[in-house]
């Protein structure tokens, strides 16, 4: 099933979205938020799944839906961790700032902790306060989780992923080289992230939800020009049960933790990126020095995926960098 | 005023707690949940204000309170970022894992993001998996915040700070150095914090909450012994004030957000530790080698604050490590 949060109050309204993400149905009868329902998904889970097949019958009351309408599914959250799954991501973003990748880079998953008071909606603006910093976008995958006990194995890890969604995760790439020299890792750097309109339960994806990645291409558009379409599923080295595994090592995680696959990233370079640090690096690499600038007042970037009809699964975010 | 969250359902019940810690009433009929009091703080602030005036004054139906229960004042929050306000601890414990302080050390705060889906109550264990991970305790003071906006200045944020509470941010030694080599900075390393039985208005700590620093004594004891009484307020290099500026540098952040002060240090060795690192790398220093082993099974870590009528401000965060 397709669901979806409204824009009202700090957390939405939660509603069921039809497969053409074309109408929806309130389900507020069932839960009044997300969060509520991931709170309580065992006893909301198949309330929602029979509301969504009498949207798709017919058989339910819907209205029209109009991506402005749209929250981030989760419009604040109580945990959000990105990962960096993709060793193509990693290795090239590493060379533009002239940092090596880490020794355990095939064995050990990077990972960090984003904030999540203030998500951002799919269609809500880039807030920039300075264009110097170096403001790029990162498309990704994610995974909301149920509540997740410490000591999670990767085998065990399939049971607590409840939905899926694809992310904004904006970076400010010109930050990130001194704040990584302190030594304590990315946070001025990661200003707020957008999602997806949808949030998907995994067997919306068919065979495209395989081993816990998502095998279809991610395409990403900067003012209406494809950037990239990469395949999400083969390089992302580690699955998002190999990141639970890892993130479970000493903590436990509650319902509603989203966590993010990292930028997508194919070895191809026919496949485009990303991000804007991947294509600066392939210009760099070819030609001494990067072309493309990163993102200005006024770049409009838009992300979204489709299944092997052509269907958008999770709706569109289509953001617009403005100034603050 | 001095607030509580009794321990049921993911969020906890609001109450209101007399100024001895001895007695509480129900405060459900103003906000559920604190989070939701800080939701529509300007609205439940003052009711909160009266309901307490009441407990103080015998006019209100109150309850003895036992602190096994309570929650964590938040047993889930939006986001928990974690200063290192306090130079002596930087150089400390750089100096126990041979790293040098970064150059910024005087100028820019050092932040790091932790996890906030699940905090623990006051009394809840310390779940350990493995003692070899050297387990830490860090005892710090926090305040939560309100909806704080991007580009809020040092000299703004004052309008920002709702409550005070202390911390035991618990930290795991031996996984720190690997981890940060990745240069993502913490993440295993930092397992879920406990927080205080009561959050406080800042009014409550009367004129020790001064210039955006809590000047008192932190006081730890382990296994019932002094770690160390340093005073949280001189030597905070960057006060909250600060730290709340260069938070909100390149983002916004939602009510309920918990912001550390990093572990209290005092430069006099005889004000002893908040941590065990330091005393660590003091005997290192010293000797050539630490003595004090980190946490065991079975280890008692209690973390209280007083007023100077040597009346408890927070209640005692008062845990056990135990085998998970």
């Amino acid at each position: 099933m397709k669901l979806a949060s409204l824009r009202t109050g700090r957390d939405g309204a939660l509603i069921v979205v039809s497969k053409d993400g074309a109408r929806y149905a309130h389900a507020a009868s069932i839960a009044p938020t997300m969060q509520a329902a991931l709170d309580d998904w065992d006893a909301c889970a198949p309330r929602l799944a029979e509301l969504s097949a009498h949207v798709e019958s017919g058989s339910a009351t819907t209205h029209a839906l109009e991506p402005a309408l749209l929250a981030s599914p989760l419009p604040r959250a109580y945990e959000w961790v990105d990962g960096s799954a993709y060793i193509n991501h990693i290795v090239l973003v590493r060379k533009a700032r002239g940092a090596e990748p880490p020794a355990t880079l095939r064995t050990d998953p990077l990972v960090y902790q984003g904030g999540s008071s203030v998500l951002l909606s799919p269609t809500d603006p880039i807030p920039l306060r300075d264009p110097a910093w170096g403001c790029d976008f990162e498309s990704e995958v994610a995974v909301i989780l149920g509540d997740t006990p410490q000591g999670t194995t990767k085998e065990e890890a399939h049971r607590f992923v409840r939905l899926v969604v694809l992310v904004n995760d904006v970076t400010l790439r010109n930050l990130i080289p001194d704040e990584l020299a302190k030594g304590f890792g990315f946070f001025q750097s990661k200003p707020a992230s957008a999602f997806s309109p949808f949030a998907v339960t995994p067997d919306e994806l068919g065979e495209a939800w395989k081993d816990g990645r998502v095998h279809l291409p991610l395409v990403t558009r900067l003012n209406g020009e494809l950037a990239g379409d990469p395949n999400a599923g083969p390089e992302m080295h580690f699955s998002f049960y190999e990141l639970i595994a890892h993130l479970t090592k000493t903590r436990a995680y509650g319902a509603g933790t989203i966590l993010g696959s990292g930028t997508v990233s194919n070895e191809d370079p026919a496949r485009g990126v990303s991000c804007l640090a991947e294509k600066r690096t392939r210009e760099t690499l070819a030609s001494g020095k990067p072309t493309t600038p990163f993102l200005a007042y006024g770049d409009r970037v838009q992300i979204e995926m489709r299944d092997g009809n052509g269907q958008s699964i999770f709706g569109t975010i289509d953001q617009t960098v403005t100034k603050l």
